[in-house]
């Protein structure tokens, strides 16, 4: 019973003398995808999406999710123990100061908190209180204990570059800023510097762990010692040392008088909080590895290429299949088939994330994830969306198509709607830029051809993507929220403008994207442009051409006879033929 | 003699302890334009630019100025005495870490220096210790004193908007803030909340002072009583109380507990250090009438169109002047014609900026201010470059042109580059964007043309401008660099792209712009888009119009029709006819 595990923890916060607590979703690496026993929020409130977070007063309790997850919050928990709001029109901090008493003491973890979170709660004037231990790890009794999947040598012939390179690069930039010494609270971070990979959470092939990185190159490794088997810690040298990551905070202590950097917004601020309380100096600034990790180097670039020509065999075969599944398929069997011809490519690791398949109307809902409750059949003549990545050794795909299910001709809105998103992903794909802008100053291109009509779609045009990592990357992004870093070479993006009429269709048209430098004779400073490097056909049928451009047509027309050049030769007959006859000129 | 000035300074600095100064080019208010007195970095180092800043070490000092002015402090300055620095590539802070000794005592003036700038240098490690009074004015025995330029009451017909509603306005942020007053400090917010001008400083009228208002819509001004008549004083009205200056730090005492907002970027530290020292709590925000300021009322609104057509008759015949001033006229005296067409206007009360007349290679100079060293002829068959603007009671204009002198036929890479900004300025003219985007976020818009062969310009394409007040009006701009504020219904903007080759010439389209809400029926959330109100044609010659789209050579003729619609019947014969010529449609 629920209701029983929201009385249980009150009586816990109060034994500890607090007003409340707060519970986000999230583990102590502060992740997308975290092992079972970090899901406190859907535990003590049976909501299971990705982001959220619950404020547990003794008499109230609120449970804050975003716009994509609002009508799941409200089905998956208990509407008289819990209280709905939306995360950003009504948020946390403001809840509590309406709701607590003055001055009341409210409880957080610090491993499950930024520092920035943490200043939003702060700032809005409540006494926070951080907990030495977890209260809800007290009473969930059965908590699931920590993933111990072993971590794996990355060789270099997938890395590109030494992990002894790497950490010399980072000990340069500590150097450089006068710091002793940086914090790894990110397991994608750890994974690019040491080369190695691990299996503890879903999609993310990552080795759950934190580490210290030092001014002299050397690191310190805290991972659980089973994780480690003899082959990966010889891979990683001596230059790693490995402690469990209980004696974090002894080593923490070392680092009296000594300047830390421990990033505010992606490091739990326990991490903080304990440097400061042991005389360390915290300088506060992103995790060092994030900017060389975005940018791929030329071997991951390359692998990039080869395993998006790979992937884009089951993409290719899946589309050809699409074309009889009307009638027949639901969005469930679809992604089943979907992952089944992915299975199939040499070198298959998983899924990057759960597949969205998603016909008709529930292409609207951005972050769809199909159930056995929520399946339908795909029908004739509707919009079909599928959204779907694999990680291979060599590199990470995603990609998006928007296919008519067919037989009849679509609606002339939905066409409208679906060029304009084109348009905007070509905008993209074509559009030349100096060094020195960022995600944040080229969104709009993606959008014009939508805000002309007076539409627009509610998320990000793009986000980075790891290298047989994170799906989802940071530091850059395509969108308006884009952290300022300036674009530059090899940062590896996703280019994904969409459409979505709520409870009637979604588009959205995705193709990864590498920042290369642009070839423009006679610029007077260095200017980029995107090399596409998904290669799958856009549904033709869905195209009013009369909304394009000429440049805008030559440039469809390119690409997919670049599609068919460089994934027919990789196909069996029967698809191939099909790829060749969706690959031809736009017709006039 | 200069060098006996810096040799004045450092005895003073010894005097009182310091290792060193820091000069701001600087007054109380932080403003682009000063009154005499605060040019005291004209009089130590010689530089007269608008931006820029000394250091001051015991046996080195250095002058820190932007691109624009590299060239001016070197010629300004005395080389024995200042090093020249760029001030983002060799930053103040870091010369005095390598510079200095270490824990050097740097003093500044905590008048001339944001909360935000301070930072810079703390950040940096510097100890930086602020002067109780300026030491700089200890030595500089003959510094002009303050102006005292009457303030004069700016009536309803052109304010729109009471005083008393302001005032409520502002009161009702703050008390939605829990604040209990905020800290004017700038002289422009001052002159809009009280609806008063002023005349202390060149072509911005405003009155220097200072104000606080409080949460209950009181305000107390710190002003020269000198600069107040009996008429203004009673315009102000009794729920506005007027103090010397000199009383703030016995004002600001008055606030101990009290929570009272400063503006971290745009106030001298001096108010939050002194709020603190007496037990107030700062809360660091934007000065809260800059928002309410930036969109104009529907009076301000119709004031800015009005003297838009008003100063057009003025742009227009000095265009039709122009045409036969190759080889008589030079930059200067085409300034001064311009300058007396604008005298002839009804209500001019100054221009808004000194104008940038600028022929040829000069037009390169993105801010080139014409002098007598610099004055050159306007020749046949060079680019010409006119940018300018006037105050008139109902609204501010600023407009650039840029024409071909004739009578020769442009080369071909001219007209190119003048289309491509042309297209970047239709781009912004025809934008439609939803609401909650900001200026960093269409700035590239107007750069496209350009960036797609190489080429892009190194300054923002519009800031935001007053209604008879600054020509340079925050928070908003469009810009990489703008403050992340969103467009608002009316906010005024100048649309000004521009593409420079240093030494041989330069072009910059500016027209200002409304923000307006955009009419799309069926949109599925507000939608806005820009109303251009600046009137004066285009040179034609310089079109090639086969880079322009359909819809782009439409909006030209649309907006050169309405040019001849508006500002023909404003015009003498001759002057309507040269328009009437120039306002056709654009030849195939």
């Amino acid at each position: 019973m629920r209701s029983s595990r929201l009385v249980d923890l009150r009586a816990e916060l109060a034994r500890r003398g607090l007003d409340g607590f707060i519970i986000p979703r999230a583990d102590e690496h502060l992740g997308e995808y975290v092992p079972p026993g970090a899901e406190r929020l859907a535990w003590l409130t049976g909501f299971t999406g990705s982001a959220g977070l619950a404020v547990v007063l003794a008499t109230r309790a609120a449970l804050f999710t975003d716009g994509r997850y609002v009508l799941q919050a409200a089905a998956q928990s208990d509407p008289a123990l819990w209280e709905q709001r939306h995360v950003t029109e009504q948020p946390a901090p403001a809840w509590i100061v309406e709701s607590a008493t003055q001055g009341a003491r409210i409880g957080y973890d610090p491993w499950l908190m930024s520092e920035e979170t943490l200043q939003r709660f702060v700032d809005a004037g409540i006494a926070m209180v951080a907990t030495e231990t977890n209260p809800l790890d007290a009473v969930w009794t059965d908590r699931p204990p920590p993933p111990v999947a072993p971590a794996t040598p990355h060789p270099l012939a997938f890395a590109g570059r030494g992990s002894d390179h790497k950490r010399e690069d980072i000990a340069a930039i500590l150097r450089a800023a006068k710091q002793d010494a940086a914090v790894l609270t990110d397991p994608a971070s750890i994974a690019w510097l040491l080369n190695i990979r691990g299996a503890d959470v879903p999609f993310t092939p990552f080795a759950l762990g934190f580490a210290i990185v030092r001014a002299d190159a050397s690191v310190a490794l805290f991972m659980d010692p089973r994780k480690l088997p003899e082959e990966t810690r010889t891979w990683i040298g001596n230059s790693v040392s490995v402690q469990p990551p209980a004696d974090l905070p002894a080593a923490l202590s070392g680092f009296a008088g000594k300047q830390v950097r421990v990033d505010p917004a992606n490091s739990p601020v326990w991490f903080a909080q304990t440097l400061r309380a042991t005389g360390a100096t915290v300088a506060a600034a992103m995790d060092p590895t994030l900017l060389p990790k975005a940018s791929k180097n030329g071997t991951e670039q390359q692998g990039a290429r080869e395993v998006h020509r790979r992937d884009a065999v089951a993409v290719v075969r899946f589309l050809h299949w699409l074309t009889g599944a009307a009638g027949r398929e639901t969005e469930m069997s679809a992604a089943a088939h979907l992952l089944s011809l992915r299975e199939a490519l040499p070198g298959f690791r998983g899924e990057s994330f759960s597949a969205i398949s998603a016909a008709g109307e529930h292409g609207a809902i951005m972050h769809y994830r199909v159930s056995p409750e929520t399946d339908r059949p795909i029908r004739p003549n509707e919009l079909y969306l599928i959204d779907s990545g694999a990680q291979f050794p060599e590199g990470t795909t995603d990609v998006t198509r928007t296919v008519w299910t067919g037989p009849g001709t679509p609606p002339e809105e939905l066409r409208d709607r679906f060029t304009r998103v084109l348009k905007g992903h070509i905008a993209i794909a074509t559009l030349r830029f100096p060094r020195g802008v960022g995600g944040a100053h080229i969104d709009g291109f993606a959008r014009h051809a939508l805000w002309q009509s007076g539409l627009d779609y509610d998320h990000g045009t793009g986000h980075g993507v790891g290298s047989y990592l994170s799906v989802h990357e940071g530091p850059v992004s395509l969108s308006r929220l884009a952290k300022p870093v300036p674009l530059a070479p090899g940062m590896l993006l996703s280019n994904e403008p969409g459409f979505y009429a709520p409870g009637e269709f979604g588009i959205r048209l995705e193709n990864l994207v590498l920042v290369q430098p642009a070839d423009l004779p006679g610029a007077g400073k260095p200017f980029l442009a995107f090399e596409t490097i998904t290669l799958a056909p856009f549904d033709r049928r869905m195209i009013a051409r009369a909304l394009l451009t000429p440049a805008e047509v030559a440039w469809l027309d390119a690409y997919h006879s670049r599609v068919l050049a460089e994934v027919g030769p990789l196909l069996d007959t029967e698809s191939r033929d099909w790829l060749t006859s969706v690959c031809g000129k736009l017709e006039e």
